[in-house]
């Protein structure tokens, strides 16, 4: 499984993904599920996946094939008009591969399936964030939604929908994701370090703050340590029940 | 769907269950998911259940009427000489009926399934917790697996994972559980209040305190209200990222 989160801040875009994908528990291997296109100045791209990796990595390889060979440059992801366009792109090109590889060969249900999240901005336009299904349709993120998950969401969930807020800092977004996914791998072995984070601000056009946190970094591992110890001590200072 | 968690404390055993039951998302009732048999000082056990309703009420009648009728009174589940017999023959049953329901009528896959917690003390032994599969197999907590939930388990496991302490007084449980339920309930429409506990103290061979807790709880109100500003402060509490 994975776990993904992207977010929209007042900032900018954010993004994290875990890097453990397994085929059976007895197969697992570290691979990016974050994949950012760029071209300063004109757009940035984000796109996160969950799911069968070979459809991942075929929507990916195939987008990114199209950035650049020069015969068959349109449609390109960075030469799209908008973001809208882009979600359009990568929504018809995952429905495509997943269409593929469910013809030919064996019959295997949903085991083709993918789910992504797309975000970034486009020159000329605003950032935006999309939630896209392996059926090749989406969802846009907003003011009500302003985050998606994808993978194994649910134990991370509860930290984000309290402690989300649109005006958090970039650091303090760090930290938030950091805690959701640290309640996840601690919860569940499909979920594992290093994770990949991209934050993206708003109307830089050009990649944002990227790199890796792995399961020896300082910082990850006083959250981890911490908020054990926080949980413990703010489940103290909650009124005492009486029988 | 349902959320049920049933604890093994130094002090006794604990056990809460939501209420909300679903057939498709516009369908909700409220049914009961915790039967409690009782015969003082010979033996206390507590059955929780998530999965078909009608299984698990198939499953807790049959269990039932032996517990009346005088002429099918054995096996009886208070006749039980023990708390693994009294899983033996629970498991037997739920198999039973599950099988029952699958034979006859059309077929479904998986619909008739159910999952048990079964935990209690019968004269003579130790108070003991099981989890009871739909296919007739169970497993026992011990020190390692102090705690099963069964249902909607994610949302509300990593705070258990981090708290759970065997040695936690009653009110502290009490209010451990319910930060647990609140998360649950929160990011999960098929989980609902009210909520049903029953906390049976060790040897005491009878039934101990059981209630339950409506949404209206101003205890529940509390904790629901207060710990979402304690998990903001307690991320707050956290040391801050630098990129």
């Amino acid at each position: 499984m994975t776990y993904c989160v992207g977010m929209m801040l007042e900032k900018g875009l954010v993004f994290m993904s875990d890097t453990r994908t397994n085929a059976g528990l007895d197969n697992i291997s570290t691979f990016q599920k974050m994949k950012i296109w760029e071209q300063p100045g004109q757009g940035v791209i984000t796109l996160m996946s969950a799911g069968n990796l070979a459809t991942t990595q075929a929507v990916v390889s195939i987008l990114d094939e199209r950035t650049k060979a020069h015969d068959e440059r349109d449609p390109s992801i960075l030469a799209v008009p908008s973001m809208f366009q882009a979600a359009r792109l990568i929504a018809k090109t995952l429905k495509d591969v997943i269409a593929n590889h469910a013809q030919v060969g064996q019959r295997a249900d949903s085991a083709f399936n993918a789910t992504l999240i797309l975000g970034g901005q486009i020159a000329g336009g605003p950032p935006r964030l999309f939630l896209i299904y392996p059926e090749g349709n989406f969802i846009e993120a907003g003011a009500d939604t302003p985050f998606f998950q994808i993978g194994e969401m649910m134990y991370g969930r509860p930290i984000l929908v309290r402690a989300y807020e649109p005006g958090l800092s970039f650091e303090e977004a760090m930290r938030l994701l950091l805690v959701s996914f640290d309640s996840t791998i601690k919860a569940n072995l499909t979920v594992g370090l290093p994770l990949d984070f991209h934050f993206y601000e708003t109307d830089s056009l050009e990649q944002g703050k990227t790199g890796r946190i792995s399961a020896d970094d300082p910082y990850f591992l006083a959250i981890s340590q911490g908020w054990g110890e926080a949980l413990k001590s703010a489940l103290d200072q909650q009124p005492t029940f009486e029988f």
